[in-house]
């Protein structure tokens, strides 16, 4: 029993960024962690996508604590994908936006994003 | 020269998602559409990834215009995916709520989305 998979995508709650725009950030976020998945583990980034693709959308405080979660991540060998902006039109070029994780499996990332609260 | 390749997503203006919901049906329309062009037209989908995946959140207005658009896309055999919501939580079960199309040439999108405002 492999438990649980899921995708968690993790939005900044400390930048203003419009409702059109936290959607790109956020399937950018989704996209990039998928094809990370796939490149590490193809089992079970194909079983994610049978099963309904569960996403769980998260929030943070800032980018200091997005990049630190990032890296954790990367310790442990769970893929995701640090998406920073390109600076075209409401933000600084290079600001942190959005983290996705996984898919993976759901008790693995849950260890290191117990403490965020739900977009 | 094959013109600007993107991404758009399409959310339902009309019902009612919280923010972290309506990410999560974005990514959802996003990933699929994506996988859709990889069946289709794999140097497509390779070339998005490469520029950089631009990506376009438009809004519509009920889910008979999301359902209408979707099967116009499908006449002329340009990638999408419709999302239903599960109906675990906050919609009823089998409603519309996203709609991706792409990445495909922006040019052949735009003639069917351009009546449609940015989210």
């Amino acid at each position: 029993m492999e438990g649980e998979l899921k995708q968690v995508i993790i939005i900044r709650s400390d930048i203003d960024m419009g409702k059109g725009k936290t959607v790109a950030q956020g399937a950018h976020a989704s996209l990039m962690s998928y094809l990370e998945t796939v490149k590490s583990n193809k089992g079970i980034a194909a079983s994610w996508l049978e099963s309904g693709e569960k996403k769980i959308v998260l929030k943070i405080e800032n980018g200091e604590k997005m990049q630190r979660l990032a890296e954790a991540f990367k310790y442990k060998g769970i893929p995701c994908a640090l998406v920073s902006d390109a600076g075209l039109t409401q933000l600084p070029r290079g600001t942190f936006t959005a983290l996705g994780i996984g898919p993976w499996k759901g008790e693995d990332i849950d260890l290191l994003t117990g403490a965020l609260k739900l977009l």
